[in-house]
């Protein structure tokens, strides 16, 4: 099985917060950085994700944004420092690789976000996932 | 009223579960598939969404992952099997039309996975869509 | 046709550029702010969108971010001034009412987002929004 998603980051989960309908999963990447995944409360319980348990987090590329620098005061958990490896260019959109610890991103963002914000290969950058937007799989 | 969302799919309300927040919704499909909504309790108490309610699933063609088969252990609630009908490619992202039970689906991938999967018409895939991606409409 | 989607702004087309694939158009709201809209090429043809056009951009709560001022040198196009006017919060997610020029939004965060942010009613926010989270609407 081959998934379309480009962006699936191994590592460990290290809390689990169920609500009632959502939980928070934070989970430790094997690069060392820490992320939060919100998923369905009735997800963790179906796929036993507990503390301790090897996860990897999914997130399509459509889902991640780029800083030129760190974010403070933000409500997006999750930011990944890297440094862009590529940036290939269409009409409307543009696709931004990323090296980050552990592993590499594919961003997509509007053509005109990589103008206004100079990126070429050699760029460093943040990129910024929001925690809805990752999903996790077991195995 | 119309919308860009390309991905309206009609179905039957078959539970509602609310939190302080948010609120799952399981619909199913006209086509016989079950799928999840996670939505805010504010837009099913305003929409008035009860066990049996008519309503359409609307999810973003860019919200579409693909996989070459079926996913296990994955916190993607939603998975619509079918089989490519067409596939479109611009500079960094392609739009992929899937037909499944009941319906067709359009999904905006980047170009690099349409190349990895080898998708074609006629390759069949698996449809996967967060549920907290997905809207709801009552007509 | 009632939707689930909480936020709703009208505002009138200002740009489009289309892709192969993807479109950008962007939309003055009638608050007077400019955001950008990443929908499928094919929707902005069915659709009829073009400079001058009525439309409503449409985005899922749970696709809204929240910084606590403007946030230079970031891929998100858009970025929506405004006032906290009211949190709710459950287990995992709080919901956030934001107070703009125009109108008013709804924010899905997670509730650990909320407390390191401190946000309160009457906070001064900032609402982002990628531009592929954003859907069109016509009347």
């Amino acid at each position: 099985m081959s998934l379309s998603i480009r962006n699936q980051i191994p590592g460990t989960a290290v809390s689990v917060t169920p609500g009632e309908v959502m939980a928070t999963v934070k989970v430790r990447l094997d690069g060392g950085q820490e992320i939060t995944a919100a998923v369905t409360r009735e997800a963790v319980e179906e796929l036993g994700i507990f503390v301790g348990s090897s996860v990897r987090a999914l997130f399509k590329s459509t889902e991640v944004s780029l800083a030129t620098g760190p974010v403070e005061g933000l409500s997006i958990r999750n930011q990944l420092p890297g440094t862009v490896t590529d940036v290939s260019t269409g009409g409307a959109m543009a696709g931004v690789k990323v090296s980050v610890d552990g592993g590499e991103l594919t961003a997509v963002i509007t053509k005109d976000a990589v103008t206004e914000l100079g990126l070429t290969s050699g760029s460093s950058v943040v990129a910024l996932i929001k925690s809805t937007e990752i999903s996790l799989a077991t195995s």
